[in-house]
C-alpha cells in the first residue's frame, strides 16, 4: 500500500466535503493509495490551525502558496470562492500537482481557458467537484442508455432549483453582483450541463432568456440595490447527438432545496430522475406489457455500483457527501492511471464553461448560438 | 324552469363527453334550464340513430346542415375533427345558434379568425372546450393567485406530454400529415395555453423550437412515409403579466397518458400541479415556520368550488368527465346572461391560435416573435 | 331496447350519488335497459318534489311506501340512513322490486340478517353499494392475482381513514352515540371488508383492538358529553385463503379524507392501492431486472375495463361518481340475468355484517374470533 | 484536545459502518475526542490485518479477547452476529471499556438481562445501534411531539418491510432457523420499538400474530426443509402514554428496502415517515386554512440539528451510514458525561427486548400480554 499528500485549500461549504471525503474514501473502498492528511490552508492561521485539528491535517498555514510549496503535497483540493479557483489550480498545477477544483472552473471564460492549458502542459490529473455524475444512479442510468433500454434519446428535459435567492427582501449580497458572473447560468447551469456531458456528450447549440424575478433587493445602509445577476434562466438546446432538449434554471424557486429534475425521452421508454430524491429513479419502458405499463421506482442498491462500497442493503440510502467521497476515489483512479476513471478534468470543464458562454450570448443577441 | 334544447355534432372522444355532460349538467348543478337532447348528427344516419338511443336524443340525422336547421336547437355542440370546426360552428351562430365547440379552435388561422368574427357578428354565446380550466383545483389556483398567496408571479413551467405518437414503430396516420397543423403545437400547446390565459391573461411572446423524434414511419404499404409534423415542441415565453416561462410538449412522451404539469413561481410561494393527478395540488409558502416549511399536496375538497356539487366528501376525486360537465353548466350560465362565466370564448381562442401560430413562425425564423 | 323503472328514496350522499348514476349509465355503457326515472321519495313532499324536478324523475312523494306500491317502478334505490334500509329494503323486495341499497345493511345483525332472508325469499336481484369493488384498478388487481402475477399472497393489509370526526372541539353527533353502531368498525370497516371478499374471499377469523381518541366532546348545551363509538379500530385477522392480515381504520386521522390503502404481499411480487389516487396503483414483481426492480405507478387507462367506456385515452382519470355508474351497470346487467355481474349481494353483505360483529365480540373478549 | 482508543470487533455490514463513523465523527463534528483507531479484530489475524489496513487501525487481532485485554483501547463496538453481544460487551465492560453494540443486544431474554446487569455494575457507558433515532428528521419529529404541534397524539402505525426474505425458492439459511430467534419479531420489531421508545417511551401491552409465508425453502441438498421462524408479525398495542397502535414487519415483502414507514395521529395534526425517504416527512396540521391544507413534504434542512454538520444547504441529503455517525457523537457525548446524549443504553435496549419477548409470548397465547 502506498500513501499520498493531500492539501487542501478552503474550508468552507465544499472545503469541508473534500475534508470527509479523503477521511473516508479509504475506509468506504478499502482500495488505492492511503491519503495522508498533510496541509490545509484557509484564510487566518489560526482557522486553518482550527480546521486541521479538526479535519485531521497534519500541518496548516494562513498562505495557500505555503502549501503548494510543500513537497510533500501531492494532490490538492481547491475549494474557495471561484474567483481564485484559476490562479490557485495554476499554480499548483505548475507546481507539479494533481488538482481537485470545485465547480465552476472560474468565472471568466479566458480563465478556464488557461487552467485547462495549464492542465494540458503539466500532464497532472485534474478533476472538478461536479460530484452529481458520482451518483450510482446516474451512472445507471448511463448504463441504461448505452444498453439501449428507453432507445434511442430524443428529447431531454433538465431543471434545477433552489430557494436561497427566493426571498425578495434578503439584504442584498455577492451573487446578485455581476462580478460574480451571470448568475442561475454559471451558478446552476454547470451542474445539468455536466450531466448533460456525461450521459450524452454535452450540448451542440442554444438558445437561452435570462430573467430576473426582482430588479433590486434592499442593502444594508437601508436603501434598494439593483440587482445584476439573473436568478432564472431558461434554455432551448441541441445535444449532440442531435436530441432537442429544455433547461430551466430557477435559484429564487420557493421550495425547491436541492433539484436538479431531468426527463429523458427515447423510442422505448423515458427515465426520469430528481435530486432531491437522489436514491431513485423512474424507469418506463414501452416492454412491459400494457396493462402493467408505469414508471416504476427503482430504489439504488448494491447492485448500483459503487452503492455496495457503502451498504450492503439496498434502499437504505447515500448521501450527498457519499457522492464526494465517490469522486475522490475516481480522482484516485485517475491518478492510479486507471483510463475509466470517471472525472470531468478541465478540457471537460471548459466545454461546460463555453456551454454558458454561448448561453449568456444568446440572450444577448436574441438567436441561436453554436458552442 | 326552462328547458334548452340541444344538437350534437359528431359522437366520437369528445363527443360522448359533451353528451354525458348534457345529460349530466343537470342532476349534477340542479339550476339552470334543462338540456332538451333534440338532435343528433353523426356521419351516417344508421351510426347517428344508434348514438341518438345511447345517448338520449331525440331525433338524429347523417346530415348536420338538418341539425342546424332544426328550430328546437338551440345551442349546438360541435366535436367533430378540427378541419370542421369553422365550417359547422359559422353556420350554427349564422342560424343563431350559441355554440360549444372543441378546441382547437381550427388549423388555419384564418379559420380561428372568421369563427371569431361570426361569433360577434351573432350575438350569440361561444365556448371552446378547454376544460382543464373548469377544474376546482385549477380555479382555486387562480383564487390563490388573486389572493398573492404566493406573491408576485415572477416564472412557470408548462409541460404537456401523452405518448400515443411514441411508438416509432406505429403506423404513419393523419396526425403525421402536415395538413393536420404543427404538430404537439396545437394538438398540445393550447391546453397549456388556454391556462396561461385562464390564470395570467395569456402570452406576449414566444421563442420556439419544434423537432421530430423520428423521421419517418411505416405506411400501410409496408414502407416508410416521411413525416411532416413536429410531436415535441420547446418554447420560451413571456407572459403578458412579465413574467418568464417555458413550455414543453411532447406526445411521444413514453409513460405519460395526461401530464399537463405546470410550476408557478412566485415571491412568497410555488405552486405545482400535474393533471395525471388532477385532484391535488402542491403548494409552498414561504410563510409557514422554516423548521416545518414543505410541499403540501392539497386534495381536492368541497371548500374548492364547485366540488361539492358533485361529492359532499373531501379527497374523493372528480373524473375528466365530470370538467366537461362544469363546463357545460359554465356555458348555460353564459347563455344565461351571467357575467362571471368561466368559459374560452371564439374570442379567446383566437388569442390562444395566434400564439400557436407565432411559435411555429418563431421556429421558422429562429427568433422571438410577439403576439 | 327495454326499459326499467327506477325509484330512489333519499337524496343527500348517496342519494345523489345514485341519481346521477341511473341518469349517466346508458350514455356511458350504451347497452342495457333505459332507466326510466319514474318516483322519487324524500322526507316531505315539497323536498322531494325539488330534487324530482333537478334529478329527473316523474314524479315523487314524501312518503316512501308510495314509491314502493308504484307498480311503474321495477328497481328500488335504498339511500336513507342506516336505520332505515332493513325495513325499506325488505318492505321493497317484498314488493316484487329489485334493490340497491346503500352500505352498511344495517345497524343490528339481525337486521341484515332478515334482509338477507328476504332477498332470497323473493328472487329478485340485491345489490349493496360497495362501490369501491367497481373501480378499474380493483378489478385489474383482481385479474392480476388470479393469474398469478404477484404469486400467492401471503399477507394483506388494510387501512382506511379520513378525518371528519379529527376535531375534539367538534359538537357531539350522532355518529358518537352507541345507537350509530360501533363506531369506525361498521362506518368504515366495511369498505376494506367488500374489498377483501371481493379479492379473496373474505375473512375466517379476527382479532380487534377499539379505542376512543376523544372521551368526550363538547354538546350544544356548552357541557361535555361521553362519546360512547370508538373512532379508530385496529385488527388483526386471517383471510379465507389463509393469509395474515392487519386492517386499522380511524375516522379522527387529521388529513387523511378518502383513504383507503392496500398492500398485498405475494411470493413473487406485491401491490400497493390508495383510494386518495384511485386512478392509479402499483405493482412490483420480481421478474424484473434486479438493476431496475421497483414499484411501478400503473395509471388507469382503456386497456382496464370498463374505463374505455368512459374515456377512450389513458391516464385522464375516472371520478368517485363514476364507480356508482359502474356499479349501477353491474346491477343492471345481474337483472338481466348475466351471472358474472360484480355485486356485492345481501348474501355477501350480511358476511360483511358477521365480520363486523365478530371484530366487536374479539374487542369485548380480547381474543380471536372466528366468523 | 483529547483522544479516546477505540477497538472494533467485527467488520461485516455493521463493522464498516461502525469504521466509517469512527473515521468520520471528528471531521463532520469538529468536537469531542480525536478517535484513536487501536485495535481491530476480526475472526482470523489475516482478514484482520487486512481490515485494519483499510480502516486506519493500528494493529489487528484474530482474537476478540486480546483486544479487549489491550489497555489503550477505551471504547469497544461490537459488530458480530447477535449471538457474541452478551458474550463481548459483558466481557468488555468488566474490563472497564465503553461499549457499543449492535442490535439486537441478545438472543436470549436472559442474555439481554446479564448485558444490563453488566452495563449497571460497570458504571461505564452503553449504546445500542438504533441508529434510525439518530436521524435529523426523528429528532425534529420528537420536537414537534413535545411542542403539541399534532396536539395529543392518540394513535400510531408502524411498519417494517424488506425483502431479503421474499423470494421463496431462495436457500434455507441460518435466518430461518429457530435458533436464530423467531424471525421479523426480533430482526425488524427492535427498530420500531426503538422508535417507539424514543418518541412515546415505549409500549405498555402487546397483542401479535406471527406468521409464515413459507412453510419449507430449499436446502443445498437439493431437498425441502421447514422454516422454523416468523417472517411476518403483525401487532396490535398500546403505548405507555396510553395510545393505541399497530405494529406490522414482513421480511419478505418484495419490493420493500429499508421501510419504515410510520404515521402519528394526533389531535391536531398527523405526522407521516417512511425510512426509504428519510430525508423527509410529512406534517399536517389541522391550523393551515381549510382551503389549503394537505401533508407537507418536509425536506431535511441545517435547521434539523445535526444535519448542519453535515452540509450547510438544505434537501441535499444524508446518507444512512451518516446516521451512525451521529450515534457515535452522541455515544462520546455521553462518554464525555453530557446528560442529553440520546442513545440507546443497555437498560433501554432491555425494554425493546422485553416487549419482543411479550410479543412471542402473546402470540403463543392468543392473549394480550402487559410489559
Amino acid at each position: 500500500m502506498t500513501s499520498i499528500g493531500v492539501g487542501l485549500i478552503g474550508t468552507g461549504y465544499m472545503g469541508k466535503a473534500h475534508a470527509l471525503a479523503w477521511n473516508g474514501v479509504r475506509p468506504v473502498f478499502g482500495d488505492g493509495p492511503r491519503p495522508r492528511l498533510v496541509h490545509l490552508a484557509e484564510v487566518s492561521a489560526e482557522l486553518a490551525a482550527r480546521r486541521a485539528d479538526e479535519f485531521g491535517f497534519e500541518r496548516s498555514t494562513g498562505d495557500w502558496r505555503a502549501l503548494i510549496a510543500d513537497p510533500e503535497v501531492e494532490v490538492v483540493s481547491v475549494t474557495t470562492p471561484n474567483a481564485f479557483h484559476a490562479e490557485m489550480a495554476i499554480a499548483a498545477l505548475e507546481a507539479g500537482k494533481h488538482v481537485w477544483c470545485e465547480k465552476p472552473m472560474a468565472v471568466a471564460l479566458g480563465d478556464a481557458e488557461r487552467m485547462a492549458a495549464a492542465a494540458r502542459a503539466s500532464g497532472r490529473v485534474t478533476a472538478l467537484g461536479y460530484n452529481y455524475i458520482q451518483n450510482p444512479v446516474i451512472r445507471h442510468i448511463r448504463t441504461l442508455l448505452s444498453e439501449g433500454t428507453i432507445g434511442e434519446v430524443n428529447h431531454v428535459r433538465f431543471e434545477m432549483d433552489e430557494d436561497f435567492m427566493a426571498d425578495p427582501e434578503a439584504l442584498f449580497y455577492w451573487k446578485s453582483e455581476a462580478s460574480s458572473g451571470y448568475g442561475a447560468l454559471d451558478d446552476f447551469g454547470v451542474h445539468p450541463l455536466s450531466l448533460m456531458q456525461f450521459l450524452f456528450g454535452g450540448v451542440a447549440r442554444v438558445m437561452a432568456q435570462l430573467s430576473m424575478p426582482y430588479a433590486d433587493r434592499p442593502d444594508r445602509a437601508g436603501g434598494r440595490r439593483r440587482v445584476e445577476t439573473w436568478d432564472i434562466a431558461s434554455v432551448l438546446l441541441e445535444l449532440r447527438g442531435g436530441a432537442s432538449g429544455v433547461m430551466a434554471l430557477n435559484r429564487s424557486a420557493w421550495g425547491r432545496k436541492g433539484r436538479i429534475a431531468m426527463q429523458i425521452f427515447g423510442s422505448r421508454g423515458t427515465i426520469a430522475y430528481d435530486q432531491e430524491r437522489f436514491n431513485e429513479f423512474q424507469l418506463y419502458t414501452a416492454s412491459d406489457r400494457p396493462t402493467e405499463q408505469g414508471f416504476r421506482t427503482v430504489l439504488t442498491a448494491p447492485v448500483h455500483e459503487p452503492y455496495d462500497r457503502f451498504i450492503p442493503a439496498p434502499g437504505h440510502g447515500l448521501g450527498f457527501n457519499d457522492l464526494k467521497i465517490i469522486e475522490c476515489h475516481e480522482l484516485l483512479r485517475a491518478i492510479g492511471g486507471e483510463r475509466d476513471a470517471q472525472i470531468v478534468d478541465f478540457d471537460g470543464g471548459l466545454d461546460i464553461e463555453r456551454a454558458v458562454h454561448a448561453m449568456a450570448q444568446s440572450h444577448r443577441e436574441g438567436r441561436w448560438v453554436e458552442i
